[in-house]
């Protein structure tokens, strides 16, 4: 039986999600949730959904058992806590929370909830094209540094340029190139190399405090990563990680796109697969399997859990770095 | 008339510059140093030169009035020194000093010996490429950020695998990965730029206590430059200078090869020329001109030993901040 879906959030992203789970089968989107009636209805339209809320009690009474999340950041923790609080399980987009407070609070609620389930839809460590990632780097003799990154020129960038304060980057709504982009070549990071010993944030600051470039260094033991993303230019860079005479590239993190192994002799090996047309149908797949099968994918679920929690602690220790703080934090 | 070159250094990159040297036409070499006299015969014969000395004294006496030195960074003080002293000009390789203290030393000796010229021989920022990078980022509207990359596999590396401690691999040689590939992209850094705000190192010690592998962020007012360099990986990244929507992609910073614009649209623009074959022959020909007219380029040349100063401090600081210690600090 399909889960019966309810979404957060009206943009771009949502609508991929809810195309994603409809491929995947598992899921029918039967409720929208929206501030605004028109633009909750304006979504929910195009799938035949008639049931569109404004009131978050009653979308989460309106029998969904399963809750995707794309509002802004900020206000994700409440609308999770809600969800839990309702036996309703949770896919929240990155970053799922403000701070290690917040995630902390979500994880006492899910103790007294043991049957919800809550992923942090991070899709592109979920992609086949991560695997093999996964599986180069695990062959590689030595691993002697990395530099990923994630730099494109947004167009909220013109809003800011023009004198406005977009939502992706203000603080007031826990966002900033770091949430918003920084995310995902960290994930990346933490799922190929584990939790970083040390970390340092080097931001560009915007005339309100939010940072709009970003440098992070992820210390290991033996080596170190160097992690650059922003909203206001365009990268060139691939990603790599490097051995010592070989050297893995990747065309794009977040996306997950180009894999190419050169080996000690220089020679090309391309590894990446053509990608699923849809880039989240991986892992709404994966979230229903967990969601149905918990006894058999409790292992790997706690391991995803506490990638996440990694994940939200070095978010957090970066912005302590460059004192960087969300009103979220007070 | 052209310069009696004398030359210290048996390497490579010296047969490169007397190449470069005999090229220009403003040079002729006539003395040869070297601490064995069969290496320096050996160098000596394909040019024809008879005069091979191991004594310091004997060759800056032999009549040479100009000498280039390519020895170990940890023994140019001396000889520099020494050369000064005799009266003779000095184009020394990158890094010239081992710190600020030495540089000081030297910048006194100078100023007692007037027409005496010191060139630290950073050719990549001579070449034409380079010239065409300048113009391209004054043209920029806004400089938001920059990565500079020259990270290559060492044969040297192995030597250091093997056990061994290679010269350009110790602290006892005033070397490691900061100054024996770091120095090409911060030089480039600081002659766009100028002399950061604030400077950070991440270094991958050796077993030595040589940094092997580097990241290095330089700060500017609004903006941070991030340089990456080692010995013992081949990164296949390029480096770029970031604008708005626009992106100086430059191949490979250290050869000044491949610079490409992308304007607003993505556009790419092909701004590189084909370089000389010799990289060595526009520093030899322009510190020869700034030797022969010291009044019409005395401006320029100040500026070169100003730039020359503030790589050494910025390096001096890099090292500081690692806590890399070399003998020639004590």
């Amino acid at each position: 039986m399909a889960y019966k879906l309810g979404i957060i959030g009206t943009n771009w992203i949502t609508k991929q999600f809810v195309q994603a789970a409809h491929e995947s089968g598992q899921y029918v989107l039967k409720a929208v949730y929206s501030r605004h009636e028109d633009t909750g209805k304006q979504f929910a339209q195009p799938f035949n959904v008639d049931d569109v809320y404004t009131d978050l009690e009653a979308f989460y009474n309106s029998g969904i058992n399963v809750v995707y999340i794309a509002s802004p950041n900020s206000v994700h923790f409440e609308q999770v806590k809600a969800a839990i609080s309702h036996d309703i399980h949770v896919i929240v987009e990155k970053t799922a929370f403000s701070n290690p407070t917040e995630y902390a609070a979500i994880l006492e609620l899910l103790h007294d909830h043991p049957n919800v389930r809550l992923f942090e839809a991070a899709r592109h460590i979920q992609q086949a094209n991560f695997k093999v990632i996964e599986q180069q780097v695990a062959q590689m003799e030595k691993i002697a540094g990395a530099t990923f990154v994630y730099e494109k020129y947004s167009s909220r960038f013109d809003d800011y340029l023009a004198g406005n304060e977009p939502n992706v980057l203000s603080r007031r709504f826990s966002a900033g190139a770091l949430t918003d982009l920084g995310v995902y070549p960290i994930y990346a990071a933490i799922k190929l190399f584990g939790a970083p010993k040390q970390s340092h944030y080097f931001a560009t600051p915007l005339r309100n405090g939010a940072d709009g470039r970003g440098i992070a260094i992820l210390r290991y033991d033996d080596f170190d990563v160097t992690i650059e993303f922003g909203k206001g230019s365009n990268s060139h860079l691939p990603s790599e990680i490097l051995g010592r005479r070989d050297t893995l590239v990747i065309g794009d993190i977040a996306e997950v796109l180009d894999v190419t192994y050169y080996d000690d002799e220089g020679a090309a090996h391309q590894l990446s697969q053509e990608p699923l047309a849809n880039p989240m149908t991986t892992e709404a797949v994966k979230f229903a399997d967990m969601m149905t099968n918990p006894v058999d994918t409790a292992e790997d679920y706690q391991e995803l859990l506490a990638l996440s929690k990694t994940v939200n602690q070095v978010l957090f220790d970066l912005r302590q770095d460059a004192g960087i703080v969300f009103p979220a934090d007070k």
